[in-house]
């Protein structure tokens, strides 16, 4: 079968043959159709430090993905061969005290598919049965391919509670784009965006955000403060990694309201603790992945309903083999979510 | 003045002339302008067993209001004259453990004004300052005066948090058809609503309800599990008061889901405890009044937003000398909300 | 090996011999050591009109255990010969999406170790991976057979959440009498209890009860809300599934409360809604079960570190074939909790 | 009156003589019997940075007090002269969106007696009705006197939800030991603490630590994570406001846990947000001040109910004019909490 890989330490990748995938008792063996490219695949695209760090080739890249259901093992109860899919790329241990007790996303052991362990940019991926969704037929090829990303924003969203609150999203790479739809269909009053690229902010008001602003503004806090009555928002959306948006981000956040942190900044951030975060009473969560599977219910019910549009965000579809181009696409700030048919 | 008042037990109001409310320190007194009806408002009118039990007449009667400061006593320091504003109706002691926590909307020595004591359809009403409610200019007359029971809509809606989730309202007189919006707007991604009115369920479609259903159709509770999932909805808000509506609707909704109650029984309900409440894992929440003054800024937030629109819901805008048009046309079932103007 | 079983419809258990569990690729059998007799059991036992319509002998009973694990399938990782172990006994589906969200203790499609599938009173059982819980070596044999109604008694006091609030428990029998040091160690401030039984009011105030009342005391609400500053207790914890336990908890609880409901009744409730639960602003919570496996960990950090003591509760510790005698005790009312080795 | 005052700018207190406040129509007098000695006071006795910044001379200082009212408004109807009292310390504004939506504690125009106008280090002090706080009859002066520190601590062991959970406190200044017995008390099913002193470490384990480390320990994170079955702490309580501390509190944390802030850093921290927050999924709190009065009325709760004994944390009761004593003790690290009886 055909798979995308990295082979050795450098940048790129390379399209290989390899053999499919055999399963255990407890696996799926999923055909993939279509998959989603993410800012993680272009780290190791690119093989930036964090990839260079953390991936040990060789290995089958990529983590979003659709497909259908080609073979079960034995004890899979829940699936069968022809069921169109999705899975949760976080494999999880299963069995310490986090995962059994509904916190597998952030389970200590996990491995995530196309970083840790094979992934999905290929024919064929195997997935334990606990990962695998099942697919609302309403739902686009495409759509289905990015589940992942919409989970996180979903994540993001719901854990900061938006319902009929002023919410600011730093940051709109595509899962900052996607949660501006999905935040207003949480219930959002209002919907900021700030990012540093006018096209990204063009895009975001496109999708739903009230107000945009360049990230470069220096007036940017003092407008977001007045634009909420004096107050500052209720809900911070940190979607960039930035040290400075986050700063920024917290200083326009009224007393008592909620940050949420999901952006991954490179590098230690120095915060001014007692004025942006004590004094305020301030409730910051770290956002990672997405609960298992409480996200892909609420992402399926968003989707399905109608109160989430994805259009405009899924750019480009490409061809699998054109994945070159993709990332160059994705590096021109050019593309917001691109997705490759296999 | 002019007061609509009950001046003795019996049907009917009495138009009347009486001085001017004088106001203490922290008071404030309102040039009222528009007044909303309320079905309490009826209770007293038709003198059915509650009012006669509740009301002490002589009493001027109306909760639902907006004017403009017409006078302030000398320790009001938040209102001057002229400002426009609404009150809340439920003046309550503030001195007991649920008004120093923030609960003062459930303070058990707490008095309803045009219930307890003298109310809103009059010329001008004294309200205590820490009742008093600053109105965004961008909001009609109309709209204002019932801020109350869309308060009532809000609290209820915020109580059960809709956020993505599938909402049965089950009622829509007045409060019911507010909360279809409101549930909309605070992120529901499906609201059925039920009544035994099928005009009311076409009003209900128009402002938002994704589908309906008569009160009376025999597979009512069947159809809900049917619409969603199989699973039964995530959340009943019950407005109609119904013993068989509060069963029917706690019957539909899903295991670990919320009911939040806000209609009121005349008598006692029989409720199969085990079947509906315990084994399914249910959320029961009792609702009453509004939280001081949280729901009031959501109130605020969705409806300058332009997230919730109260044009249809509001059928009738008559002059005040017409309350007894007014009583009749709810009567009728014609009318959905009915607001006075002075 | 020995296996207590109802063999028809009618009272009674006999201990037969009949062959040891074959297992599955999943599934791991247990050496059942010690056991804990349920009110569930006593039901099936004395064959009332519950257990007439729920349970199919022939079935082998018991739900409460503890025991080593004798062998495990292929496909087990979390476990090997030899460990130490209880299980959770509701056997969910795993698929459906409460399974799937963290609520798997209401699937459903569950099925009851000892009520729907072949139980504990045995010398050996055949559970899924899994619902296996490794005990704590610190953990004394009795006590972990227990885990699983200690188990509710967590549940009920964890959703009610008693930290610094008064606490009032109606009906102490063993899960009730649980509930005593559970809610003292989880924060309670004040633990009242109530019951018909004088003995078992003792007995409660043994394990930490600040104050006991007779459930047909006339002044019993009364003096709830005299002992509470005339406010109402915070919480109730209600045990007994008397419908007029619950009413009058119901009426013990302060505005704005929470009444966690775990006992069930046999029949329909008559309730005042509108006093009782809406116009009070009630939270009203079913209980059902256990939530897996958080109650579990909350279970044994309780025991563990010291903060609950099951000494006084487990007031008989008998050989297996002594069941009878055991449910002889139970009704009597002389026995709080029974443990039975094998 | 007696008057303890900061009259310029520079190191040390007057005790100066000054009229009696005069009171408005909504304010309260006390007579104050004894008073509490914070590090806030402290901070203006000895002049640093912080101080030099935010207080302006001339000011009478003092915070934490208790007295008997001697004289109240004409508008004031929930206080009467003899009644026993302590206040709380902000006076909020009362008018904007915090303060009326119960979050009075982080108002943004806030002033603080002792620090933003005069204080309660003397023989009478005049407060508004709203913050004024009736004493139950068996709460002893001195520990009346300290209900708005104790109340801090209160109010970040209730943030964080400690029931049934492992705690870990860093710093046992006067605060962080009073948090020891309270989060017992409220649930905490394990307390660690750690310090730079040994001698409060020793003091912790007197008041419930169930065991101490020392700040300086290289393997104090490693320890923790040992000691919590590998997971880490389900909460972290901050209260020394140091960065080191803060870092290694959040390293020690499990995934999933909660941290609480209460300490104030004197500079920006540096804080690795990937590693310690948003892979972890932690949620961080920001607290300041104390809920009003939702906080006073656990305090009572803990404090009545002979849950929290303050005995040991009140090592100093010192006559007023000993003021200079009380600091240099203060400062000498020989006392915990000190009292001033006037």
């Amino acid at each position: 079968m055909r798979a995308l890989r990295k082979i050795a330490p450098g940048k790129g990748f390379s399209l290989e043959h390899i053999p499919v995938p055999s399963i255990g008792p407890t696996d799926v063996l999923i055909h993939v159709g279509t998959v989603g490219v993410c800012g993680t695949d272009a780290h190791i695209y690119h093989w930036d430090t964090w990839a260079e760090r953390r991936v040990k080739p060789v290995l089958t890249i990529g983590h979003e993905f659709m497909g259908t259901v080609a073979a079960v093992g034995d004890a899979v109860t829940a699936f069968a061969v022809g069921d169109r899919v999705s899975a949760e790329g976080h494999i999880a241990c299963g069995i310490c005290s986090l995962c059994r007790t509904g916190q597998a996303h952030i389970c200590e052991r996990v491995q995530i598919i196309g970083v840790d362990v094979d992934g999905a940019f290929a024919d064929y991926i195997r997935m334990p049965e606990a990962n695998v969704w099942r697919l609302d037929p309403s739902i686009p090829d495409a759509w289905a391919a990015v589940f992942d990303p919409l989970g996180n924003a979903v994540q993001t969203v719901m854990a900061a509670d938006v319902s009929v609150k002023s919410v600011l999203i730093t940051g709109v790479g595509s899962i900052g784009l996607m949660a501006i739809p999905v935040a207003r269909a949480a219930g959002a009053a209002k919907v900021f965006a700030v990012d540093v690229n006018p096209q990204k902010l063009e895009l975001a008001r496109r999708v739903g955000a009230d107000e945009t602003f360049l990230a470069t503004d220096p007036e940017l806090v003092a407008k977001l403060i007045a634009r909420t009555g004096g107050d500052g928002v209720d809900v911070l959306l940190e979607m960039s990694g930035s040290g400075s948006a986050i700063n920024n981000g917290l200083a326009a956040v009224r007393n008592g309201g909620v940050a949420a942190l999901l952006g991954i900044p490179s590098d230690d951030v120095e915060i001014n603790l007692a004025e942006r975060i004590i004094f305020k009473g301030l409730t910051v969560l770290g956002i990672n992945g997405r609960t298992m599977f409480e996200t892909w219910y609420q992402t399926q019910a968003l989707v399905t309903s109608g109160r989430v549009d994805l259009k405009p965000i899924i750019t480009h579809e490409l061809p699998f083999e054109e994945f070159d181009r993709a990332f160059a696409l994705m590096r021109s700030g050019d593309a917001a979510k691109i997705v490759l048919t296999l």
